[in-house]
């Protein structure tokens, strides 16, 4: 059985137990609480020397870390994946964009306010990347208005992993209502066939 | 023809162009100047909506952001990419890594004195970012301490993404003395056959 060490506020730890869930494959859960730095232990480092969730280990023991390496890694040899070389290469292109120009804005955001609801004033990060935020929203509205999906009439792990802090973005405070083309893409993949939100553990 | 829109000064663009000259792909270069926003621009947005390069025109027109999806869409086919599941697991790991842990940490400090050279003052962005670099550079030792690349005896994709900016940590004033692991896979990389380093073009 596979073990996903992570974090049920988590949007980059809901993307594995999503695709965990997709191919049937049962897995057993262990949270850690990023706010006690549970990922920073000694025990956790020798596991992860780089120190986040989530953090998958294989049935055969073997580990794997990064969110976007584990959808790659589950999600071979299904649907998920285009056979097309070009639409594969832009499922990439999505997958690196989220991780670069949307989650340490969006997600980063939305831990900032949970952070600030435990007693922290970051209001001048927050206000740093907000536009960062905004701008991630209108690239995505900007594919979605053309094509269902972010490579066109299927899901693939691009939308794994897109939807992962976009449908959870109201909670850092975002306001998604001039996206009309990304609510609706919320909307249609929210009714996948066996779809699992956050948190869909812990 | 492929057509690589991109900058000298960037890793990031040094990425698809050292792998389409490992492919003997014949390839037009296209200079944009990132201090004068050429990448903002009304015409350039209409080809990359997320304003950066690299942005890689394939022969048919179609177009490819993002340096680690071009790396993906080129070193398809070849051993570039592990033909082992797990080992292509890893790559993908370590191309996220890149991306998300040393990327925004070392080539945006490097960027940053360069735009010190031009007259800012971003000593405090620097100083909130250094240690972040560090931290990379202490988990690629880790992993170089135990294997000549970093999935294992053959060079990767991975190897490809974090010599990008890693090889040119010292503009951003990164002394890696204290990572030998580092410093002697960087020579391992530089003597791979058919090997150019920045700047390769412009």
């Amino acid at each position: 059985m596979h073990t996903l060490y992570g974090s049920a506020i988590s949007g980059n730890c809901w993307k594995p137990a999503f695709m965990l869930r997709q191919r049937g494959l049962p897995f057993r859960w262990v949270e850690l609480d990023i706010f006690e730095k549970q990922t920073r232990t000694a025990e956790f480092l020798a596991k992860n020397p780089n120190g986040r969730v989530p953090l998958l280990e294989l049935p055969d023991g073997r580990l794997l870390a990064e969110s976007n390496a584990m959808l790659m890694h589950l999600g071979e040899g299904t649907t998920w994946i285009p056979a097309d070389a070009y639409a594969r290469a832009k499922m990439f292109e999505w997958m690196c964009f989220e991780q670069y120009s949307h989650e340490p804005y969006i997600a980063s955001i939305r831990f900032w306010k949970f952070l600030e609801a435990r007693g922290a004033d970051l209001r001048a990060k927050i206000e740093e990347r907000t536009p960062g935020s905004y701008a991630a929203l209108g690239v995505m509205e900007q594919q979605l208005v053309k094509t269902p999906f972010f490579v066109g009439e299927v899901a693939s792990l691009a939308d794994v992993a897109l939807y992962a802090y976009t449908h959870v973005a109201h909670e850092g405070g975002f306001d998604l209502a001039a996206y009309p083309a990304v609510t609706a893409w919320l909307a249609r993949f929210a009714a996948l066939p066996g779809f699992v939100g956050m948190p869909c553990v812990g």
